[in-house]
């Protein structure tokens, strides 16, 4: 009895100190079910409407309430993947209380949900030898301590003498050096395909891409000329000596490649391109480019199509039918079609999303170094 | 004018694509001030009422509406310090949208806020050499992939001939693996304080503290029974495996640590003081405990006062004066002091927060070892 007061004393005045609405009903939420239907709730008592805004199919809808409050919806059956979706709350939008797996992003709160399905997927985390993904800062004297997340591949640390190809992995306007794990599952990808003998370990580099504080953060695109001025000038100043000095990466340009998503695939083929000496494989994942900056961006890979050729083992670009990036990317491959430029196109289905991300990353990963 | 076109083109589908709200007005939050004060601010029009709830001292206060629909507070001159707030909307309480440091929490949402000042704190990300964070996991045939964020001090991957000390370091009920380092920052107190020659280089180890799914993530608080059996089982039988296969550690009994938060506190005097063939440094930061579970809890420690002292290196326990388990803490000390077990003892100010515990870190990582 007295055990049981105390326990309650102890829950409440916890409850206090994190300043949550007391009385709230207990649910889950998202609730993955078995047949792959997710129900998403939402605590409003107060609210006029709230929506559901997902990226899954058919997974943006009005939530009903009851009368305890909790508004929800259940959709599906959902095609097993990874997805970003919020909560609108009378106009205002939110990641759901209830969920701890957020989508790092400057730009706005989404949450995440996992259907996972019968069959693990190429991201699913699994019981295989797992990679380490480090947390790391770098010094810059113009934009000071940059955050960059590394992965080595399992084993990285007991052998002490192997060294490795290495990728450079950027991410997308608003995005952080985290998105590409928390959202792409960069690790869970290279684990499972490393484990099935399908890829090559590797070590992948995800830096943080804007020029912050030099450029401010609202300064657009990542493909903003200033911004990209001043991250190929920490790129090649400070990003890549800190990891050829702290990891065992094969020197040569056979062992190194770049890609990026969408304002970072922008980066990735504009430091691709203009830097031959370091690499030879160069991905755009639905890059971000302009018509009108297409010579500007690729001036050096312009010059001499055959040069050009003969540096890349494979320049590859992803992107999807529905995804608003495609018409400049359409018109960019006729450009490099009529200069004999060589690449590889994947069009896939769906928009400029991270569930394309995922897949375009396995896919690439799968080519890598071979 | 074509680009100009195309670029308010881009940003515009891009909006779309991200579900914001449109036309939402411009502006920063939170804004610290030179003066520290600090403005919040939050785009609700159809709000009827805002209120900031923070953990700053006079910080929970209503928040005013502009006519463009954006709600502010500015409160302060603040103490130099990093604060969780987040805001109530007609009572749901949500993360600032604006804000992309999330405080990473299973049962609420807050973001927080970084007050410098002119100096730097303890826990500010300095230009000094950095330790590297590493995301990890483990397997345990029970909990399945279970993640583990590790601190390895500088120098440790260029220097693989030396061993270290190691502290593990538990978080609160409802807290992640991420929360020590994302709030606590335990990582960077760390980097300074080895940085000024006052805390000896050592491992800190922060795994995830829910024995999920084999108790259910809803069963309370960390310290329930059931959950610290688990955790136990674990900890033994797979987390310190791990590490000592994974990790440079030194594996004498005077280079333990274990220490936590809250329920990893109470988690912390169970493993440590039942385990002295591991363990001689024992810390618990407003640790949670029940006087009825003393006896249960602590079994060995209370059999053989006399071989506990010399167990130990160092007990020792840090509350504040205004922390709801302070209470019981008083009564664990007055048992101690009647069996003649020597602690530590630090009262400081404040409540069950997160700003007391990175100054208990600071002050033990100072003692730690030495």
């Amino acid at each position: 009895m007295t055990q049981k007061i105390f326990n309650l004393a102890f829950l409440f005045i916890w409850a206090s100190v994190l300043s949550q609405p007391k009385k709230q009903p207990e649910f889950i939420s998202p609730q993955v079910n078995i047949d792959n239907t997710v129900a998403f709730k939402l605590y409003a008592p107060n609210a006029n409407s709230v929506k559901l805004n997902s990226q899954i199919e058919n997974g943006s809808v009005d939530m009903v309430k009851d009368e305890s409050g909790v508004w929800s919806a259940t959709i599906g059956p959902v095609k097993p993947d990874m997805y970003p979706y919020a909560f609108n709350v009378d106009g205002i939008q939110l990641a759901d209380p209830k969920n701890t797996n957020i989508f790092p992003n400057e730009g706005f709160q989404n949450s995440l949900v996992e259907i996972t399905g019968n069959t693990p997927l190429v991201h699913t985390i699994q019981n295989v030898p797992h990679g380490t993904l480090s947390y790391r800062f770098y010094t810059s004297p113009e934009l000071g301590q940059r955050p960059v997340v590394v992965y080595t591949p399992p084993g990285y640390e007991l052998d002490t003498k192997n060294t490795y190809p290495v990728l450079y992995l950027l991410h997308g306007t608003t995005d952080t050096e985290e998105t590409w794990t928390k959202v792409g599952r960069a690790n869970s990808i290279l684990d499972n395909l490393i484990a099935q003998g399908k890829a090559k370990p590797m070590i992948i580099v995800m830096p943080y891409g804007r020029a912050y504080p030099t450029i401010n953060k609202s300064a657009g695109s990542l493909r903003n000329w200033d911004n990209l001025q001043e991250i190929k000038k920490d790129f090649l100043n400070h990003l890549f000596p800190f990891i050829n000095k702290n990891y065992r990466i094969k020197k040569d340009r056979n062992s190194h490649a770049i890609s990026g998503f969408s304002g970072g695939g922008g980066t990735s083929l504009y430091i691709g391109l203009n830097n031959p000496e370091i690499f030879s494989w160069v991905f755009g994942f639905a890059p971000g480019m302009l018509p009108n900056e297409f010579d500007r961006n690729n001036a050096l890979a312009f010059e001499n199509p055959n040069q050009t050729n003969k540096n890349l083992n494979l320049f590859w670009i992803g992107v999807g039918k529905d995804d608003f990036t495609y018409t400049a990317i359409k018109d960019y491959f006729k450009v490099l079609d009529n200069k004999g430029i060589k690449y590889e196109s994947y069009i896939s289905d769906g928009g400029h999303t991270w569930m394309n991300c995922k897949l375009y990353l396995s896919i690439i990963a799968q080519k890598l170094f071979k």
